[in-house]
């Protein structure tokens, strides 16, 4: 293997692969980063087991890369993206000598490291489906942004740490849930699926994909019995799914309501954020909200520190008044999904859900448990 | 006490005694910032027995504070910080009802907290010296800033984890060593002192105390046996000193030298940051630098990862030629604290310490000792 490339050029490929550089030393293999050197093409593929990420750089398009010599290593993935982050040089040399050994080098700067056999990589097919949905970049952004903080952290229900993404015709639906609030996204794909989907994608996973993902890109999900492979650009990025049968939340978001609410979200926003100030050290930072007429009071009360009240104007659709308590933290993340102004926060009763809307995006709905207090 | 305030006044003056809110529990009263609202001034105060802050705000001079009633409470830090940041409003109300309720409010908030008897709080005189030392607020974080990181942190040897200041007449000799580096900053000051000093105050405290520094300020250094009070602007800062003899470092200063490097400051950073990155793990990441006429090579290597070597050009101010190993870590750092272009390095022998300063700033000297490699 031989070859110059602009520094720039290897270096945002490296970016792209790193987050799935395996830091633990179980395979001491996949601390490393692939470079396969063949058809004029440089393909990077790094692998923790759990995520596969492979990046492709073509030579065919301009001098920048400039193959000499075909051939495969395993490169230390550390110290790799180190040296080429730091090295100036607009162009990088890196040759492979005596079959194991790597050498990088610029006019002035020459590393010499230690490779490793391709042969003990992994191989990792990353295939794709013929029945791919395709989904525009940010709305793909959109879903992981708007429903992966509901997810849950906790182990002990596996299946509710990833995001569902249920795909029947043409109508993709994406839940996510903690069993305290459900957040979920529906759109409708542009042709309707050859096939109906039920998975559940590791939230942690999708969350590194979204970040990696290049503007006005299109994004290609190819769902397998027990992983995804996500397309875009020349990225792949495969993960596993998460085995078990997710919970059907629908039966949670009531069909009615009682009085339906339209707040300034950024106002309401503040005012749950300084209502909560008094309960920060508590885990649920419980508030307590309550209308009276078209004025809405936000009360919490901690023993030891105070009290605290706030108030502000809303409007109603109907007379009827709500008192009901519910978690600050999570009544501020299901308001910071939103991209709208205004929101519209749906009550059904003092134990019922809190539905949370804006008639700007009818594809995003936010649902918060209430909590009782007495 | 009850009073009218700008917010913007009262965060500011919040930030900068919140560095001492204690947030260790020994002392409860200590995790409150102490109110004392009197003769037209609020006076504000944070400690943690380590260090105590105290800013004033004076009501003379503009409609943006308004008192109505003197007093003294105690608030809690964390709480009174969050609730000043987070509104929203230009002006906050705050008085205390009930001797022990402090009633923060604004049009549409209202906060109660529980206060602490002001007879609670220790007593801290900040007391100043008639013999104070006076310096520019830019050379006094310079001070701080090119010393405090060859400070030691390791609490086995207490006055290596401080900064000495040495005052003899006219001149102040600042020192900061772990007794593998050394960093000398020598200011000639104004005015000869009244009284020759020798003390070490504690670097963390130090470096917190320059972050609250405003620019175009005087800082005052007032020197007692076992503290120091700070002042600058409308600040107190007061630390302890640290007990013991600060060692004598003059004898580690070699008085010639074998020869002397010129290079961009810049250029050899970047060289010595890519020729460690091999050696990363490792805590003193040695690298090895040797003189061949006007080129300069910098090496290092490690048996499992690989090695590195890099080329740069250089001006030596004779013949002779070095070859000397050192901690890349220890080296960057020394050279950090350069403001200037170029740095001269003078090497007085394999086994002895290099020494590294600027025509630019004759005031800095930093000393890095060789490590042997064989």
């Amino acid at each position: 293997m031989k070859f110059k490339i602009k520094r720039e050029l290897l270096l945002e490929a490296l970016n792209k692969v790193s987050k799935a550089i395996s830091t633990k030393n179980l395979i001491p293999v996949l601390s490393g980063v692939k470079f396969e050197l063949k058809k004029k093409k440089l393909i990077l593929t790094a692998s923790d087991n759990d995520i596969t990420i492979q990046t492709i750089i073509e030579s065919d398009k301009d001098e920048d890369f400039n193959i000499e010599k075909e051939g495969s290593i395993v490169i230390q993935g550390k110290y790799i993206l180190d040296i080429v982050r730091k090295l100036q040089d607009e162009y990088i040399n890196i040759e492979v000598i005596d079959e194991l050994k790597i050498l990088i080098y610029t006019d002035n700067s020459e590393f010499n490291l230690n490779g490793i056999n391709k042969n003990e990589y992994p191989n990792i097919a990353l295939e794709e489906s013929k029945k791919k949905i395709v989904l525009d970049a940010d709305i793909f952004k959109d879903i992981v942004n708007q429903t992966s903080f509901a997810a849950s952290h906790e182990e002990t229900k596996p299946v509710l740490t990833g995001i569902n993404f249920n795909v029947v015709g043409d109508v993709l639906e994406c839940n996510s849930t903690d069993s305290y609030r459900l957040a979920r996204k529906i759109i409708k794909l542009k042709s309707e699926s050859e096939e109906n989907y039920n998975v559940v994608i590791p939230s942690h996973n999708i969350v590194e994909f979204s970040r990696i993902i290049g503007d006005n890109e299109k994004v290609e999900l190819h769902i397998f019995n027990n992983k995804i492979l996500f397309k875009t650009g020349n990225i792949k990025f495969e993960s596993r799914l998460i085995n078990g049968t997710y919970p059907n939340t629908s039966n949670l978001l009531p069909d009615d309501s009682l009085m339906t609410l339209s707040v300034n979200l950024e106002d309401f926003y503040n005012v749950v954020d300084r209502v909560s100030i008094l309960t920060s050290d508590k885990e649920k930072n419980i508030v307590t909200l309550e209308t009276n007429g078209d004025i809405l009071t936000l009360k919490s009360s901690s023993a030891e520190v105070g009290r605290v009240e706030e108030k502000m104007n809303i409007k109603k659709n109907n007379k009827e008044d709500i008192k009901i308590s519910f978690s600050a933290k999570y009544m501020m993340e299901a308001l910071k999904s939103f991209k709208a102004e205004t929101v519209d926060i749906h009550f059904v009763g003092e134990i019922k859900p809190i539905l949370i809307k804006s008639k700007d995006d009818e594809t995003l709905t936010q649902l918060v448990l209430p909590i009782r207090t007495y």
